[in-house]
């Protein structure tokens, strides 16, 4: 099949490359042709590359990621240290990498990778297996737990770096440790092999049909279609959470709503829907679709967390969304970007690109500490005062973790974010998030200047442009209203939310602007929601923001603020606080309940007088910035009065 | 120590028993001199005779708890089934037919109780250890994991088993057990042993001290004065949920908290007032009072059930009491009674006998089935309609579990439930719960006949009565507004909550009158409650009550019922229903969210207008019989128009 209209046809991809796809609606731009190159984001990918990822190759070595294949490729003696997927880690730190390096490169950090690639080749059994835990533990023979033991889903994390070093870099070493392993796989899951069933933690399924579309061996798409199509059965046993956890209760395609341990959900759903986009199965993305608006509707956070139990880290029922037990681990917010970019490339439709930017800027951003000496695995929307850290799975940013699927996954998602920002068509280039860039798809070439999420304006000139005419779409984000396009100086029609889609022949030097009013504004949540009944929160742009206790009195418990529903917000930059933000201010009421009567907390609905009320100020602030200011309360959702 | 003046000295003492504690203010009654006799409890004490206790020895046959025992005595060959404390579940069932043979002889439940007995004989080690677990499957030498290998856990329900069996039919086969392996224990942590800390599930100070009670021997007491005394240096290793899951964070004389595993948590505190009653160590009252003050004011549902976490089976941070992730282990409320009974003892205050009561009728009996046939481990105070049970540990009623604490728990408290309706003091007879009933404290005997929780009125006959006054005291709860007594006919003062105290001479044959109107009416949470915000529930006197989906038109969902703060309530005696129980009727508002703009769950705060709305009758039920209909939604909180 020839590239499109609009399309580098030889260049490299990044993480999902749908120029062969024909079933895709949108194409993501090649991997040198999206760049951010200045702003919020840029200053996250500054220190992605500049603390996280060599730190994290100093993190593994202390957890004992490198030990552990050190020991399985035979060059060090010892116990297997961590848990059993102690080799994602590393492979999604490669990941990183590779992407990295295609930003810039960098001898430093491919002297770093191209060590790890060698103890992978090292560590690598004759015929293609790959797990050090196997390796060195040996507990049973190989794919015999498919439930808990994550073989396949390190293999995935292997087969996405592998992609991204022979993408980013044309290294292909990994991609041959890759391959025989996936040849080995196929092997044993393959029509002659020994086939039991899908695996306990999807991921190899979106690993293999980019490796399908990398190689052009159709083998490694049929092998996902395996594992998305065995899928369903309750056949996974040890389902001590239930099937559905597993995202094994019912089969994909008769699933009405998702279900289970979110990060499981979604890596499952990006498979489901890069399948789709190579078949073209329509029961698939309806499927997909289904799951999607039981999530976006009934079982996503306002900052796009996921996650309403700690127990399984998995979704609860319909609207239950607990702020202060919001799970909202970080990797689901990652897999969410994943999925909801696939749908969006599957579909064209607006709704997917908005929740990855309210995921991308609330969710996912708030896993990192603004300094990035921290992670967090849990993001809750409220912490109360006498919030006491409870291990690992607590509030609290850390280094690093016993279980660290978050950090790495933080430095591949960033190393790659370019890819997120825009996609072509046979009709022009549509740009979905908004950051000072550059972006090319064939002939088109769009530079992007703003100052995006602090200010609305943004200014794009065409730098590059085919004679004949083409269409710049502008995404207009659900949130908005108001929105103003201005082309070459004159307006331009604005739908309210969707995509306004500016059709002309262009020229080199043209400027669109787009202004997005940010004022701030409050927000209700759903009436089934119980656990925010009777509360709002503050948003700006696409950043939730919220309240912390250090910004208030000392006499003032966060639990004690009231806000009106109708309070005038102002906002406030101020450079000097979280790296330069915009506070948003406004007046609540402080009202203790001194007048609460007895001690035991339910009384006659007739009684519970509150005390003494006065003014208090408050300054919101972005909640992907919470919590950088030492411990302390925080709530999105504060009582309305 | 003699007799206190209303007291029998010789006859056998009930699970706590304080003739000979000097800083008891309220004595229990004899064994045999508190008996209920008829009504709702009655009901559930003769559904455990005949029907619990019989099942529970089948289900730990099946389950495996006998065959460990078998193997670890070597009459069986075989592998280890279950969890570590599977001896606990056995020791606990043993517990419960002793007192059960107390209430009413049987040959039946005797023999089955003299096999298991001679069993344990069997089971124990010439050095007087006993823990099937650690003899069949030996993992690491005795006491080396004290956080989670419940070996002095097993200990204390082995003890408190020992106990029933001595005081209720004399058989001290059993306390020859316990007694040669406390010393054992006493040994290994006393003086010159080997110590190192306490356990990670306490349990054994409250049992240690009872045994020290019932055998006069000190050292029992003093090794569970160690086992508190060591407790809160952090030492307990691997607390992968904090310190603070085994209340090992603070030393428990400076906790001004109470946190953690709720279960631990409150058998600790029974063992800690149990030192108090014998020492009169004012600093453990102390922090006792300080710990019940923070869970009854902050971390206990209006059912008395505790515990706001699924992940730790712990309380949540102060005020996080969600109704639908509320945990309420049966098991919790159980030490929750238990607890509450120590402080009554302790203090003579009416509070503890109050929040005793709420638990009893609400968050413990909703932890049996009506028929019996099913116990739920967690008892949630909303169950929404997409619920699926996830296992074990969800809303659902099982005949049985794996881990099984709380099934053999709920049957040792109903066998002994009559120890908890009245106590005695130098002044007289005081009655903290209604039941029909007969009382005795050595020459003062009262007969009660009441129809108690479904009416309020309670008539009390003195039958036996010494020649000089006595103070009959009545608790009156502090749900109750108007409460009325007649004394002989004739009207006596009452105070609107504590103890009605009529001091006098009495004759045999008089009667005394209280009747507690049980109007019923709503209440409000505390304002500091985020997760039921705006929401009321209904209660009838010491009952709460709920909504079911059952009994709304299929057309509405319980998730859209709205009630007004004052709306008109009445009751209905309906005997065809759920064995007979007292329905609140009321008319609410349906809802429905049609009206709500868009996908995305999150508004301005000025959209959102509900849909249709229309009034729907509606039927309460108390919440203790919730779930007896089949699978379906509920709830006690309701939003509040």
């Amino acid at each position: 099949m020839a590239a499109g209209r609009h399309e580098n046809e030889d260049g490299p991809a990044g993480p999902v490359d749908l120029r062969r796809s024909p079933h895709a609606k949108l194409r993501p731009l090649g991997l040198h042709d999206a760049a951010i190159t200045g702003g919020f984001l840029a200053d996250r990918q500054g220190l992605n590359r500049e603390r996280l990822i060599p730190e994290g190759h100093e993190r593994l070595e202390e957890a004992g990621n490198f030990h552990d294949l050190r020991v399985a490729a035979g060059r060090e003696e010892g116990e297997f240290r961590g848990l059993v997927f102690m080799d994602s880690d590393v492979h999604k730190w490669l990941e990183a990498v590779g992407w990295e390096l295609a930003r810039e490169p960098s001898d430093t950090l491919a002297a770093l990778a191209d060590d790890v690639i060698g103890l992978l080749e090292a560590a690598q059994e004759d015929d293609g297996y790959l797990n050090s835990y196997y390796q060195v533990v040996a507990p049973r023979p190989r794919f015999t737990n498919l439930s808990w033991d994550h073989e396949l889903y390190c293999a995935g994390h292997l087969i996405q770096a592998a992609v991204a070093h022979a993408r980013a870099r044309g290294d292909e070493r990994l991609l041959g440790v890759a391959r025989r392993l996936a040849d080995h796989i196929d092997e044993r899951f393959g029509d002659g092999g020994d086939r039991d069933g899908p695996p306990g933690h999807p991921e190899i399924e979106t690993a293999l049909v980019e490796l399908a579309r990398l190689t052009g061996e159709p083998r490694y798409r049929e092998r996902a279609q395996y594992f998305v199509d065995v899928r369903g059965r309750r056949e996974l046993p040890d389902a001590r959470f239930g099937s559905g956890y597993f995202q094994d209760r019912v089969p994909v395609r008769e699933a009405a709503e998702v279900e289970g341990h979110c990060v499981r959900a979604l890596y499952l759903a990006a498979g489901v829907v890069d399948l789709h986009l190579e078949t073209g199965e329509a029961e698939l993305l309806a499927a997909m679709e289904r799951w999607w608006a039981d999530m976006a509707g009934r079982k996503a956070y306002l900052t796009g967390g996921l996650g309403a139990h700690h127990t399984d880290e998995a979704f609860g029922d319909p609207y239950e969304l607990p702020p202060d037990r919001c799970y909202g681990e970080t990797c689901a917010a990652i897999a969410s970007v994943q999925w909801n970019w696939r749908m969006l490339l599957a579909t064209g439709e607006a709704r997917y690109a908005d929740l990855l930017e309210c995921t991308l800027y609330n969710g996912f951003l708030a896993g990192l500490a603004l300094d990035g000496g921290g992670y967090s695995y849990v993001n809750p929307l409220q912490v109360r005062e006498s919030h006491r850290d409870t291990g690992e799975r607590g509030a609290l940013r850390h280094p690093w973790y016993a279980c660290a699927c978050c950090p790495p996954n933080v430095m591949r998602l960033l190393a790659s974010l370019g890819h997120y920002l825009a996609t072509s068509d046979d009709s022009g280039l549509q740009v979905h998030q908004y950051a000072t860039s550059r972006l090319r798809a064939g002939d088109i070439a769009v530079q992007v200047e703003t100052d995006y999420p602090w200010s609305g304006r943004v200014v794009l000139e065409v730098t590059d442009a085919p004679a004949d005419e083409w269409t710049l779409a502008l995404r207009i984000p659900a949130w908005s209203a108001g929105a103003r396009v201005t082309v070459a100086g004159e307006d331009a029609p604005v739908e309210h939310t969707g995509y306004v889609r500016i059709r002309r022949t262009w020229e080199a030097g043209e400027k669109v602007v787009l202004e997005l009013p940010l004022d701030p504004r409050i927000v209700a949540p759903h009436p089934r929601i119980d656990a925010v009944r009777g509360q709002v929160a503050i948003e700006r742009g696409p950043l939730v923001y919220c309240l912390e206790g250090v910004d208030l009195p000392d006499e003032v418990s966060l639990d004690d603020v009231r806000i009106d529903r109708d309070v005038p917000l102002g906002d406030a930059p101020q450079e000097d606080l979280l790296g330069g933000v915009v506070t948003v201010r406004l007046e609540g009421e402080h009202v203790p309940p001194d007048g609460w009567p007895g001690e035991w907390p339910y009384q006659d609905a007739a009684g519970g007088a509150d005390g003494g009320r006065g003014p208090v100020q408050l300054a919101a602030v972005p909640y992907a910035l919470w919590g950088n200011r030492g411990e302390g309360t925080m709530r999105v959702w504060v009582p309305a009065r």
